[in-house]
C-alpha cells in the first residue's frame, strides 16, 4: 500500500514536463493522492513544480503545496501569481490556508484575499492571519459546526447538513447560544438516536473541554493528549466560539517539539534536514562546534597551568579525555532525564530530594566506574597513586556532571528558557572544564607536585 | 481549565481514605476527568491507589488504571481480583482492554476473560491478545461502525445507530462485502445528504487506505501522519476487516518513537524517568558510561604510545580534550541528521553524493574552527608548528568524525538496526578514538618527534 517514488518515475515526469505533454501528465496524477504529490514535488526542480502547479488542478495540488518543503514552497509562491494562489486557497480549510499565505508579504496577502471568491472564506482567513502562529489562535481552524441550544432535533440536522458540507471532519458538534457563547457539545451517537421533540439543549452534554485563543501551542498540545481528544474548541475571554483545532494539527506540534529537543541535544541550531544546502547546515552546526573550540582553548589552559605535573605523572595527561567524556555523557543523562520530565510535566518533589538523589545515583555509578578504572589502569602498569587519584577523580567528576546536568535545565526552566538549550554541547563543554579542571585540582592534592 | 494536583489535595485525599471516610471521597471524585484521576493516582501509595479502584466505579476508574505509571499499574493489578480486573475491562475498548491485561500472566489473563459479563467483548479481547504490540494488531481497536454495501440508506442508519452505541468516536465507516471483506469506505455527510433510495455501493467511495494486522506500529504511523488519516482500517491477507486504528493511539506511537530516539542520543538504554528508582536509573545509564570508559582508556593507552613528544610537545597533550570533544560533537551532528532523515523517510540521492557533501561540509566548518584554533594557539603563545599541526589534525578530525557520523548509521539501517544506536555516547567514543589517534599521526608526520 505505501506509495514509494523512484527515480525512474521522476525522470519519466521531467521529460514530460520538458515535452509539454500536458495530457500525459494530467493522466499520469489522476489517482495519486496529494501527500504523494508532495513529495514527487519535492524531487524536481521549483520551475517544473510551478509548472505542475499550474497545469494541475487547484483541487488536486492545494494540500502538496502545503505538504512540500518550507524553501521550496516560499520559492515557488514567489513564482505564481496571487490570483493563481488564490484558487489554491479556495481548496484549503482556513487554518491551511492562514499557514500557506502566512509567509507573504503583507501586501501580497492582501492581493491573494481579494482573489478569493468566497467572501467568507476570506474574512475567516484574515481573522486567523492575526494570531501568533504558536498560539491556540495559530492553529484554529474556522470550519466546525456549531449549533443553537434552542433548536429542536430536525432543524439542527437540517442546519448540520450545510454546515458538514464545509467541514472536511465533523468530530464534534459544538453547542452555543444565541451570543455565540460555548454552552455545551453534543454527540452524534445522541443526535442519531434522540427523539424529534427534542431541544439541543435537552440532549446536549454541558461538561466541554475548550481552550483560550491565546493559549501557547504546546499548552494545546499537552490538554489534548492528556484528555485524549480529537478537536477541542477555542474561545476568547468571554467565551465566544471561535474555531476548533484538531489532533491532525497537535501532531504536527508534537513532532516538531520533539525534533526541536533533538536537535538541540545533537547540537544543531535550526531545524536542518540532510538535503538542505551547506550553507544552512553549517549555519545549524557551527555555533556549537565554536562553543565546542573555545571550550577545549579552555581546558588546554587549566592544563597549561598543571604543566609540572608532565614529568613525573604524565599518565595523568593521557587520562583527560576520558574525564572529559564522563564528565559530558553523565551531564547529558541527567539532563535529558530533566528535560523530558519538564516536557512531560511529572516532575515531582523538593529540589533537595531531587539532590540527594542525584548525588546517590552519581556515587553508585561513580563508584562502579573508579574500580574498572582502577584495575584498567593497574593492567596498564600505572603507579597505583596515580590509579587512585584518577579514581577518586573520577567518582567526584561524576558526581559534579550529574549535579550540573540536573540543575542547569532545572535553572533555566525557572527562568522562562528553554531548558533542552543545557543538553548536548552546552552541557558537555562546561562539564569537559569542569571536570578537567578538579581532575587536576584533587591530582595535585593527593600526588602534591 | 488545565487541572493542577496540590500537596494539599493529596494530604487531604490520603486523610480520608485513613479515616475510610468513602462518601466524601466519591463525592470528591464526582466531577473528575479519568485523565485527572490518573495523575492523582500516581502520587498515592499502592495500598490507597487499589482502595481508590475498589471504592470508586469502574466507569471511572478504568481509564484512569490504563493512564498511570506502568510499574505502579502491575502493583495495582497484582492486589486486585480478577473479577474486579475484569469489571474495569468491561468498561474498556478492546485494544485498551488489551493493553491493560497484556501484562497479565497468561493464566490471569484468561480468569480475567472468563469473569467479563460480554461474551463478545471478551472474544474480541482474546483475538487482539494474540498480535505482537508493535504491529498494526497491536494497536488496534475491534469497534469500529461498518455497513453492508448492498444495504440501503435507511437500512443503515438504523443498523448504524446500534452499532454507533458500541463505538466511542465513530470516525470512518467502513462498507464491507457479505464476506466481510473491505470494499471502501463512506462518509457521515453523505449519508446524511444521500436519498433514501439508494443502496450503500451507490455512495460509498471504493478508495480506502488501509493497512495489514502485521505491518509495524511505525510503518502505520509514518501512514496515517504521512496522508493525514484519523483511524485506518486493518485487514488480514484475504482483506477481511478485522478492526481499526486512530490517530490517538498513533500520538502514543510517535510520542514513544521520539523518547526512544531521544533516549538514545543522551545516552540511556531503558526508558527511564527522573522519577524511578536509583537501581533502575543505573540500569539505563551505566552501560554507555562503561562504554565510555573503555572508550577513554583506549584512548590513553594511544596517548601512551606517543609519549616521545611529551618533552618537546607537551601542548599536543593538553589539546587532546579539544580534539576528542570536536570528533565527539560533529559525529553527533551528523548522525543526528542522518537519523532524523531516515525517520522522516526522506533521504534521497546516492552515497557517493552524500559523502561528497559531507566532505564538502566538513571542509567548510573544519578550515574555520581550524582558523580559530591556529589564532587562539599563537595567543596563548604556543609555537607556529604546534598551532599548525593542531588546525591541520583539526580539519581532518572533523572530516572522518563526519562520515562516521554519516555512514555508521546508514550501515545499521541497511543491516536493519535502529540507527538511533549510533548517537550519542556510541559515536562519541568512536570519534573520541579515531580523533585522537588521527591527531597524534599527524602530529608524528609534521613534527617529527
Amino acid at each position: 500500500m505505501p506509495f514509494e517514488i523512484n527515480n525512474e518515475f521522476i525522470e519519466n515526469l521531467e521529460s514530460l514536463i520538458e515535452r509539454r505533454d500536458d495530457q500525459v501528465i494530467i493522466d499520469l496524477f489522476a489517482e495519486e493522492h496529494t501527500a504523494d504529490i508532495a513529495e514527487i514535488i519535492d524531487e524536481l526542480s521549483n520551475d517544473d513544480a510551478t509548472y505542475l502547479f499550474r497545469l494541475l488542478d487547484s483541487e488536486k495540488t492545494a494540500e502538496a503545496l502545503l505538504d512540500i518543503d518550507e524553501d521550496d514552497r516560499a520559492r515557488i509562491l514567489s513564482k505564481l501569481s496571487e490570483k493563481e494562489i488564490a484558487e489554491h486557497i479556495d481548496e484549503l480549510d482556513t487554518d491551511d490556508a492562514a499557514d500557506l499565505i502566512g509567509s507573504l508579504s503583507n501586501e501580497r496577502q492582501n492581493i491573494v484575499l481579494s482573489n478569493i471568491e468566497d467572501g467568507d472564506h476570506a474574512k475567516d482567513i484574515a481573522e486567523l492571519l492575526q494570531y501568533d502562529e504558536d498560539t491556540a489562535g495559530g492553529l484554529m481552524a474556522k470550519e466546525l459546526v456549531k449549533v443553537n441550544e434552542n433548536w429542536t432535533v430536525p432543524n439542527c440536522v437540517r442546519k448540520m447538513r450545510s454546515q458538514a458540507q464545509e467541514v472536511t471532519r465533523v468530530h464534534s458538534i459544538y453547542v452555543v447560544d444565541n451570543k455565540n457563547v460555548l454552552k455545551g457539545r453534543l454527540s452524534l451517537k445522541d443526535l442519531l438516536v434522540a427523539p424529534a421533540s427534542a431541544t439541543i439543549s435537552e440532549i446536549s452534554i454541558p461538561k466541554v473541554d475548550f481552550v483560550n485563543v491565546n493559549d501557547k501551542a504546546e499548552e494545546v498540545a499537552r490538554i489534548m493528549q492528556k484528555y485524549d481528544l480529537e478537536a477541542i474548541p477555542v474561545v476568547d475571554s468571554e467565551n465566544h466560539l471561535l474555531g476548533r483545532i484538531t489532533i491532525d494539527d497537535i501532531v504536527d506540534v508534537i513532532k516538531e517539539e520533539a525534533e526541536k529537543d533533538y536537535q538541540m541535544a545533537a547540537g544543531l541550531t535550526d531545524d536542518v534536514e540532510a538535503d538542505d544546502s551547506i550553507i544552512d547546515l553549517t549555519k545549524a552546526r557551527l555555533p556549537w562546534l565554536v562553543l565546542g573550540l573555545f571550550g577545549g582553548t579552555a581546558a588546554a589552559s587549566i592544563m597549561g597551568g598543571f604543566d609540572e605535573a608532565l614529568k613525573n605523572y604524565p599518565e595523568l595527561f593521557f587520562f583527560t579525555p576520558l574525564i572529559a567524556a564522563m564528565a559530558g555523557n553523565v551531564g547529558v543523562q541527567s539532563s535529558a532525564i530533566i528535560v523530558q520530565g519538564l516536557a512531560k510535566d511529572n516532575l515531582r518533589g523538593s529540589l533537595l530530594n531531587r539532590m540527594f538523589k542525584e548525588i546517590s545515583l552519581a556515587l553508585v555509578n561513580g563508584v562502579f566506574l573508579a574500580l574498572i578504572v582502577f584495575s584498567l589502569g593497574l593492567l596498564l602498569k600505572y603507579p597505583m597513586k596515580v590509579c587512585s587519584t584518577i579514581s577518586i577523580s573520577l567518582i567526584i567528576v561524576i558526581i559534579i556532571a550529574s549535579l550540573v546536568g540536573t540543575f542547569v535545565p532545572l535553572i533555566l526552566h525557572k527562568k522562562g528558557i528553554d531548558p533542552a538549550v543545557a543538553t548536548g554541547p552546552f552541557i558537555t563543554t562546561c562539564n569537559d572544564i569542569f571536570g578537567i579542571f578538579i581532575f587536576f585540582t584533587i591530582a595535585k592534592l593527593i600526588l602534591g607536585f
